[in-house]
């Protein structure tokens, strides 16, 4: 049987690295071509050394695109919207890891993006690929966005409890997220350097991050808000640790009315116990009680857990996963087995190290 | 003159080496003992590998502890209560830095550390040991508590806030707590064991962590609830990092109504300018435009920094300290500097490291 | 066709939790049983928790060991000889991955190890596990050694220029290994408590290191003195660094004669160019010019690089690996494929991380 | 008393803040200007985060340099030696931090760092500031110049072998440098950003490294050969790890003769019982038994230790110190200390942190 032939154009950052090497595994997909304009002729292996050995391809310059199966963009967060009707000529399927195509309103795009979306009506087209959100739209879909690794973690930890309608939006929702330092990308900087960033905690956006809009969106489909997005306050701070890989979000919500733990049990259980990539952790004892997000490097899980204070009638859910797998190219590719009906776990099935 | 002695209970561990070794600099004490069961007869530096050639000082025993002017307790969480007669008979001042004496209410000692109080007349004596709210209590005092390093954390974070009546009580106060694995100690274990704990980001208290108890009872009474409490909820999470030293809280505020920033400026400055060891850290540029604990790892200051969301009416407050020192035994020598009536700086100024 | 049935004694730590994970996922294996003392009864994933969700297995108790097609035993030093025989009733090919069965003569087990051999005359018979070594030895063989990590490091650096008779023995052979905390093993002790451990580059063995046995054995047979070992000082420092997986050797050879780069190109290619993990990596720019262990973590490779010093007729060395997969775990399951005739890269695959 | 004034040319870089915190504390400076190009006019505290309310200068511009007691250049290498007239006519007194001066003969200069010298009568004149060695001419010294930090670790471990006439010249001197990121400087690049740098093991120097010639220069002159170097090979190689401040150097050193371990203490206690900032660690028990760069950080000090191979002649020799402190601006302080006739500690009691 022919295998698909699929495209990077972007593939010299982290999330191409990562599309690249989870494709070059993949048994139903053979990788035609990785575009980078910086590393045109050069080895794939030049931008990305744990693939050395294991593929003879070049970065290809952007002039050499060539059609294919499906195009996975991976360039910054601006680029791809302009341009989107070429790459579309050019394969059948699109999946596109920028933000550009994450909202469905232009103008919650404008708000948060700060300037007019320049596809404006492909908005509403593009699926939002998070395939435990919508699963049954990738199967139809010719444009997918990937989703914010920070956003990812968030909805999948919260999704269960907005779906059953027991938050209380009348209380904010406080979410903290603490992030490694490849969520950042490949640009070295200021605040890259290592021995800047080494051993940092830092608050790197306390207030008006751009996730918040996906959270929004999504948080409001599933509770019933259509389009017009959750109708309570998101406070959602970011904050870089020492870490390369992975983000834990840690988030506080309010019940409406009382709940014990079975309940919220069960709520989660049912919310996930037939989905390939998530785990619900809550243990009593042992280290590894909730989700951690270092055993998760390389893996496209992404681990939910929850303690209750019945008290206080508050939810503390914590959710982990690693961003440049389940938070982008992870969660591309497991998008990609939906689009073409394949099992969601084709060439994701490598579960992460430990210890590490 | 004659410089006072000042002896070290529980000397082994980390809180009591850092007592030592700021005793060991300082210029108005003379470190008489540092008292260690488990140790007795060796050099400080077997345990505290910083002080090699800094003194002949050996540990004593605990059957040897003789008289002194002032006596620093730095044993685990209820081995201080019971015993605190004896110790005060040997010394006319005692600062214990175990959980023992933070709380002036027996009741709420119970509810958060499961057993009742074993000297709960003395909990009305004691003065918790933080001088930029207890100042004028510690120049009287003569049983002074050391003070819970994430809650001193937060506390100097919000105290501006509470103070001034700026915050909706009827919103939950959200904190997250990142820390760093000095502040659980040094004893081994299976969740502290390097392969394990490295890169960790663990929740390891994301419910119910008893420094709560300190932020409801320092902050009800700035907000003029005397001894009854902060009528609020308190909601509290910890989390534990790739970090030795250093605790960032973000604290998430409603305000009762809208605030701008230059008010909000006002407010901290107000509070804090004329505080040795607090620095508010706010900048627009740079890498280090919030408090970041890592440069603070051996100071004693507390950097405090905050950001406003006009629309939510939300502050997010950040306040990062090195936990071994300003959240314990910095903070302990400060808190004895005002009891002796001495420049609070005294032994106290050197200012952290960059890059580091 | 029927899957081979293995069995791991010993599963409880991190090299078992390695085997464990590499035959869950091999296609020709199915993981029959895996035996615990201190955790019979439990989960895989109670241990290794990265293996959550992957398997319904629980530990089993040493007394229910069951008979097997392979026995993988990773216990510690020591623990297998005296009971060697038994385990090679249970099974007809036994992988021991200790210290035990590395050394081929009984004299220089007891010199390095400090007493005298339970199975002497096993010692012949068991084969050293390095399939770019032994890999002929490795078809019959019926009880195969598992490798030292750090000597496994050493000795694929070397063995192109011990074979190719470059090196002058008149001169000692300094080499330098920096290692990982995983390498120390699961147990926890105050040496691996994470606020002595991060950040320390801690000289563990400067000299007298027992993986020295094993490079005077390998390198001696490779440079064709037989059984009598290398007639050359082999000064071997160990290191710990920060770093949970991975090993760097850096190995000071000086030559016989005069060499220039072609020449060692072509040694190290001809060595090399058929072993499907090994890699050589010597580039001009970039970041990645040499070895580096962080991007072979869950990888099987084990990459060398060498540079030249033409003047002082000096070769660096520099060999990386994965101190848990080619240094233990993932080494034993290629001698495996090696036992059974299978392709070598079978369930050895990933190809590690980048970035990481 | 008056106190001397100190210009710091080069002043936003990481040597330039190191001893800009140290003169900021030191008792007999007064910090006069910190001059620098890129960040003229902007507060000390805009490089140097850990300087926050401790100062309130602000970087002056290189065309507002004035006269002063005391110049430090903290310049990159090469900037200083073309302009060291200039330089001199504003201070009586300069230390060159840089690499320009280190060297005594210009053909060794021009050999290791590639260009001709453009002050070449000056380096007789200067003098290495490294107060062991050099403690007389540090007195009457005008032009003094910084110390490599690798090589100043190598030659602090080294200088009591080499000066008691022990070692074996004919057996190249081995030596092994562990790193940490600071050393590279505070220019952002690929090498350093986080997700590259963080967990590197990487060799970035095996061959070639310039420190040698600062090696061969000194160790020459303390073991009898005057200007003409060192007569034995030194093969010096240098890896970067994860740690942002710190050294750690292993040397290999045989032996003329067979030496126990009594006469090898003899010989470093003679050599450094008086030295104030050099201390021997080495202990048969405990974690840290051996020179440990972390405990370092911030400190003046130059730990060494020591190990004997009795069989094989060979001595490992670990030595430690911070590289920005020992190795760079403390070190230089410790030269200001010399040169004026001060007690050497001033300004450099602050012994390190631990844990840490």
């Amino acid at each position: 049987m022919n295998r698909i032939r699929a495209t990077i154009v972007g593939g010299s950052g982290y999330t191409g690295g990562e599309v690249a090497r989870l494709l070059l595994f993949h048994p139903e997909v053979e990788l035609a071509q990785v575009v980078s304009s910086s590393r045109a002729g050069q080895y794939l292996h030049s931008a990305h050394p744990n693939l050395r050995g294991l593929s003879t391809l070049r970065f290809s310059h952007p002039d050499d695109l060539m059609p294919c199966d499906v195009l996975f963009l991976c360039l910054p967060h601006g680029a791809t919207m302009g341009e989107i009707a070429r790459y579309r000529q050019l394969a059948p399927r699109v999946i596109d890891l920028s933000a550009d195509f994450r909202l469905r309103d232009p103008q919650l795009y404008q708000r948060w993006y700060g300037n007019a979306h320049q596809a404006p009506d492909l908005l509403r087209e593009a699926v939002y690929g998070l395939p435990e959100l919508h699963r049954e739209e990738l199967r139809e879909a010719t444009l997918v966005s990937g989703t914010g690794c920070m956003a990812t973690t968030a909805i999948l930890g919260l999704a269960p409890l907005y779906r059953a309608g027991l938050v209380d939006a009348n209380v904010p929702l406080v979410l903290e997220a603490k992030v490694g330092s490849s969520a950042a990308g490949a640009k070295p900087g200021n605040s890259s350097h290592h021995p800047e960033r080494s051993g940092a905690v830092r608050s790197f956006q306390p207030t008006g991050h751009r996730h918040s809009a996906e959270l929004i969106q999504e948080l409001g489909l599933l509770s019933g808000h259509g389009n017009t997005g959750l109708p309570q306050i998101v406070a959602f701070s970011a904050t870089s640790i020492e870490l390369v890989r992975g983000i834990l979000v840690t988030a506080h919500v309010f019940t409406k009315e009382r709940i014990d733990e079975r309940q919220l049990w069960r709520v989660y259980r049912e919310a996930y116990q037939r989905e390939p990539f998530i785990r619900i952790v809550k243990e009593r004892t042992g280290v590894y009680r909730y989700p951690e997000p270092k055993i998760l490097a390389g893996s496209n899980y992404c681990d939910v857990g929850f303690e209750l204070d019945v008290e206080q009638q508050r939810i503390v859910v914590m959710a982990a996963l690693d961003n440049l797998m389940k938070g982008a190219a992870g969660n591309a590719v497991q998008a990609l087995n939906c689009m073409f009906g394949w099992d969601e776990m084709l060439g994701l099935t490598f579960p992460g190290l430990h210890p590490v």
